[in-house]
């Protein structure tokens, strides 16, 4: 679907008050084909935009509404979904059958295999012939397939560091992908926006802890796309850690090498893999990124060193957890899905400090 | 001088290598009328700026230059001058009198009176017929003369936040001028970027202190403009403080009334006084302003209480001391001189979390 | 009450679970004469305190039980009773009637006019006959009392603060008292430990915000305690910011001079008033107070300002909230009461950083 | 050597006035049997330690003085030296040579062969016969030996929360050695007091990096512990990340299982290790810790688990860097040769939160 540029797409945001949502407004207010035309919260409805998030002073003629899929329906072209895990089932469906652009930023599209879905999300599937047109919106790896989507499971903030950070090692088969470790790191906007005492300020700051070790949800999304790339199946070692930010996620990965490469050759490859990405940055010179300097914005910054003494490949990648691994992404799709210029409204430069 | 928007305007930052000069960058960086041709460092010439700062990754062509007057001079046609107090006296006169627009951002054009500029800040000043040139752009305050301006005095940061709160009080004569107090909260980045033990990452976190007591080289800035719209001599009692956070200021003002008025009465005034600024809001319902609602914004919100116990209006006022504070105001400065949109390039809602 | 060292004190702490009841714990945990007896928490009742508070890791045998007053009678000597305002009146009242010594950490026994009491927590004082054997413990002011009594109304955090900063200029008849501003910051933990996301920690990380502005309750507490030092009826601007750390107090108090007095006779008469005070320093030569730097202990540091440009004198006190400001401040009185060396369990430097 | 309790012990510290000096200074100022008759500092001799330190206020009588071996020689029974890895190696081996009693928390003596020393230090060890006297200060691993000791060597803060994590399960021979994942993440005060743009708040707070990544020089010291304990030469791969707190040490260890084992026999061994351990915690039941709940404390906590979809063992070790990682661990060091209980000094709970 090409998009005429002279009028305006008609945007809706359902579950719009969690931080997901308030970075999808903030995102879609700078974009300049888009025109926000329904805003959603249970908890909120009834209440100003502006009042629930005052750093959104702008939007301040838009009211939260009920989810009412049958009211909303004619309201928009694109339906943006951050609903929780399991809520987001009902809702994507009777958007896509109804022949609408979705994206949907929870879980309920991306695993392949309803089983799988079921063991780590204890969920039944209930559309499984819609989840078979879903799309995985990763753009590095399945960008002509989104193109032509209309049903984006937006993948999750982990799963794009981990992902991004190994998919030219692992293609290009240069280690051995049955030992891998990822040890990823997520400032506090990760756990979502709650009245709860394990991110209640006093808790989280000047603490560190890991959580989900082995057990996070996230472990079989990733595992999914590594096994696509890899052509058989994989099995990693994800631990999640909460740190004391509010944005941003490192995630740092150890592989063993499988062939004789240099670090030289092994930057070779990862700066050909993502030579064109928009949003892409390979580090040089056992540069490594620090997730201050891409908040804010859709960017990944990626760091490698060969370590020769354990014939080891270390990769760091660092995104903002709310853009590039959740709304900014869920726009890079949507401008791919419209055939917009896939940076269009995700331009601007991290806020540092 | 009117702006034609066919060609972009050339822009020179001298002094970008500190947190305003990296903070005009990001916002020149998505100003549409704007092309940066010269960025200046003494510490980081022959660098690039993405090197310096990696948040600035788009920034890969440019490359700081010593600040050489005469090679500059032919490069820009608009200077913003980032530069120590002191040092930017000469700089901005020979622009200045090189017939270019001159915005600066250090305190070197802001007192009116050279003898008070040599009381607190130790320096004769040497450009005295330039300095009444300078129009101290402040908006609010001086929009008319700043469009036909060439040399603007930027505000400093606690003034921006004082004078806006204060101005509609004092203009209209509500509040008794000789017992002001303005206690004011500084993020961090106030203070610069400089390897100092003082700034330390442990010496400030989990820290507050106040500082300059009493002595604080914005007093007389505040003094002097609250001095003109009274009509006489004011002398406040103004303390800052240095908080744990990055960015933002928090100036909590008390002034005894002076008037029988009612809170309704003075909110109203408020808002009549800001009605058209673009920029400003006041919050309703004793609703009290948040820095991390203004971060990365050009905006100030403020709240009002009038304490009936004690006869005394309350306000309280929030900036992003880089950006209304410093390099955003520098940049509606810009565009009130060149006849743009005031808010081009500063329209962006606030990073929230 | 003389206390004999051949045997440990047996003590209750009515609500542990809350920021103040794991501080009292942990202070308590040092004390050499103490052997904790009780600890009660509704929420928490079945659970060790271990388990709620891993920092509490040798606190393996506690088990939190209901408040069962009844019950709990028999089992100790002092009850120190850190429960929400309100709720304290019974238990208070209750274990103060049966001879026991009680130290409450609430409000409920501060005012010593219940109309005022009733007038900021909406509450109507039930025992106030019990109320009038309550002594305000503040040492600093009351010792003397404090060793007879067996009832202390522990002050609240702000108060201490400004209270201490206020004494010997209003005891010494330097200010003028109708226009005191006391501009406090405070660290989260003081709002106390809840599922709520007002304190949820990306909405306080890099934040700062005024709240309660001219009607926090602490306010009457103040001004009943200058009252009483001044001799006449005070009334003060007092407004509350939250900060994002998580312990400590900042106070920054203006009041006009009254007298004719250099900056050194004030300090002298600081320094006078202080000089035996075990917690108390009065820093030297514009020497400012940092929170970190009393961080976990019962220590208020406090500097002075004669800003003679306005006649003003300024005041800057730092506390931890909980210790000064609530915990260790318990333990002091509990240490007068039973005529224990005022400083034992209290002695630990700051930890810094 | 036994210490009689009568008299008080004489300590200096070289090297006071850095981050773990500071809190060398803050954990003996609570030692019962602890005099401390001297502490040097180069940049601050001259200077109250209570200038330098305002958390240390109750340090009034003591300065700074120059490090000058000869006079200090009389002074002290035993010297804490904490220099600079470099600065250190004279130091220790006069004190040493002269019959004292010396903990070193630098590098200098760590390393047990003078060739890993010069090619990770760069430096040439100049006292190898001294070197070979240094008992590494584990006291998990060398309690025997410390208790006969007259010179340690101080663990590395990394060292200490990897070495104790893996200690059971490399002794027991549970884990396949060749490919050991340590990832750490430390709090700033790990990089030591310094004015440095690095570690200046605006650069540390709100981001996360990871550095030195398979070049930090904690590495050989992790191996040579290791290696002793597996009997043969082992490689790690360990990364050390910047985190914006300021104290705590969280590492995340990963391994290969080599034997047929369920995760509670894993648990049962790593508690029968660590069982009369005074300072070692093992969590159950999926537990895992948290660097808040050890903060300002000498404990050691440890979560485990088995990963059985990849047969790997997840260990995470929380410490405090400053005390169980340097200066808390050089006091029980101490304690252990003096033949005083281990935990003298050192019994406080955390400072929570």
């Amino acid at each position: 679907m090409l998009f005429k540029k002279q009028k305006k797409l008609k945007v809706a945001v359902c579950g719009g008050s969690g931080y997901t949502g308030v970075e999808l407004l903030r995102i879609l207010h700078s974009h300049p084909y888009i025109e926000i035309t329904a805003v959603t919260s249970e908890k909120s409805s009834g209440k100003k935009v502006s009042e629930v998030f005052p750093s959104l002073y702008k939007f301040d003629n838009y009211v939260y509404e009920h989810l009412n899929k049958e009211k909303l329906l004619d309201k928009a072209d694109i339906f943006f979904c951050a609903l929780p895990h399991g809520a987001s089932q009902d809702t994507v469906d009777f958007f896509y059958k109804n022949n609408k652009i979705v994206i949907d930023l929870s879980a309920d599209y991306r695993l392949v295999d309803p089983k799988i879905y079921k063991e780590w999300y204890g969920l039944l599937h209930k559309y499984t012939s819609t989840l078979k047109k879903s799309v995985y919106g990763l753009p590095e790896i399945y960008r002509n397939k989104i193109k032509k989507a209309s049903l984006i499971a937006n993948p999750g903030c982990y799963p794009t560091g981990a992902i991004i950070g190994l998919l030219p090692a692992v293609k290009n088969k240069l280690i051995d992908v049955s030992s891998i470790v990822i040890d990823s790191k997520s400032g506090t906007s990760g756990a979502g926006r709650k009245a709860d005492l394990s991110v209640s300020y006093c808790e989280v700051n000047e603490g560190l802890k890991a959580y989900g070790v082995g057990t996070h949800r996230h472990t079989p999304e990733i595992e999914q796309e590594l096994s696509f790339l890899a052509g058989k199946k994989i099995k990693v070692n994800f631990t999640p850690h909460l740190i004391p930010v509010d944005r941003g996620i490192l995630t740092t990965i150890y592989a063993p090498l499988k062939k004789k490469i240099t670090e030289q050759e092994i930057f070779k490859i990862y700066c050909k893999t993502y030579n064109k990405e928009p949003f892409l940055n390979v580090l040089k010179n056992n540069v490594f990124p620090n997730i201050k300097n891409v908040r804010g914005t859709n960017f990944c910054e990626m760091g490698l060193k060969l370590n020769k003494r354990t014939n080891t490949l270390i990769i760091v990648t660092a995104i903002d957890n709310l853009v590039k691994g959740a709304s900014g992404q869920a726009v890079q799709n949507m401008n791919i899905m419209m055939g917009l210029d896939e940076t269009t409204g995700l331009n601007n430069p991290a806020l540092f400090p």
